[in-house]
């Protein structure tokens, strides 16, 4: 685009970059900042640094953690019997969230996917069963997404920490509470006739 | 949301302040920042800072502008006599990019809106009158959005520049090309057949 300043361009293309945001939304943006005072902008500009220096990985679970162990891993009435794998840090805060757990987290930082080259070798899946063996771990609660890499990952876990004797369990996947049979896709469907529980 | 690091929320409350950002997508954001190296962030977040600390607006027409006088404005081989009136900056460079205008802008900051307290002496029609007088303009083509406040202003626009013997246009509205009459919301074809031309 010809007359555009140099700084409204390059603003523009650094936000084009994050997800979910096109050259038109990154566009609309940009001028709302040219409308926002400085001190707000300022703000902005700031939290994304602050971000990047406070944040680390939490040393047990892998999650994010403003400490070297996280506030999860660090508090002591959580069951520590209990450990729910998760793909990445958002899963857990998501399942923070519903306060309707009371285990602790294992984060892995992606899945198994044969087809980008990620084997079980590039996933916190060693140190899942280092835990499973050094602390007290009755069970391994895999809370992956039903893709056909999170079957293959849940799978994975399963055939190395189920000969430590620890059971391991993954969420049921089936009718969105409040959703009508009707309007649910067949996959889901199947899947909560094969996860029917008796009542 | 408990265990959610302060500089995360802090991050994730000021994304949701942007326009088209709720707080879903900001916080998916947020996560991709996390993942981001740290000069790709510091990019970032110096453009922002860098775009308030450049841009200001043109004194002539009221785009933005790294200088006191803008591009458009400075540039000699544009035609003086003809003025496209538009609403924001982003219109002038929407205009700008299709390269088939070579008059110069005069930026109005805003509509007519009374409903909103938002009345002529609050945009910048006076400066626009100033130019008429001054420059030697022949033509004040309005670029405004076809809205009742874009009308509205469109109206008083023309009430006072007219009365200064100079021309005073509108972009017309109508079908868009490439569309088809079966699909056009019927106040478009209205105003289609309303702005129709000899051919």
């Amino acid at each position: 685009m010809k007359h555009v300043p140099i700084h409204l361009d390059r603003l523009i293309k650094e936000l084009s970059r994050l997800p979910g945001i096109g050259p038109k939304s990154a566009s609309r943006i940009a001028f709302h900042v040219l409308k926002m005072r400085y001190d707000e902008t300022e703000r902005l500009s700031r939290a994304l640094l602050d971000l990047k220096n406070s944040i680390r990985d939490c040393k047990k679970c892998g999650g994010i953690s403003e400490g070297d162990i996280c506030p999860v891993c660090s508090d002591e009435t959580r069951d520590r019997g209990l450990i729910c794998v998760v793909e990445g840090a958002k899963d857990m805060l998501t399942i923070e969230a519903t306060g309707g757990f009371n285990g602790v987290f294992h984060v892995l930082g992606g899945l198994i996917s044969p087809l980008d080259g990620i084997g079980p070798g590039d996933l916190r899946i060693a140190s899942l069963t280092e835990r499973c063996g050094s602390e007290p771990v009755r069970e391994v609660m895999v809370a992956l997404n039903p893709t056909i890499q999170g079957d293959a990952t849940a799978l994975f876990i399963a055939s190395v920490i189920q000969p430590l004797s620890v059971k391991v369990s993954r969420i049921a996947h089936g009718i969105p509470v409040g959703a009508d049979l009707d309007f649910t896709d067949t996959a889901t469907i199947v899947r909560s006739i094969e996860n029917r529980r008796e009542i």
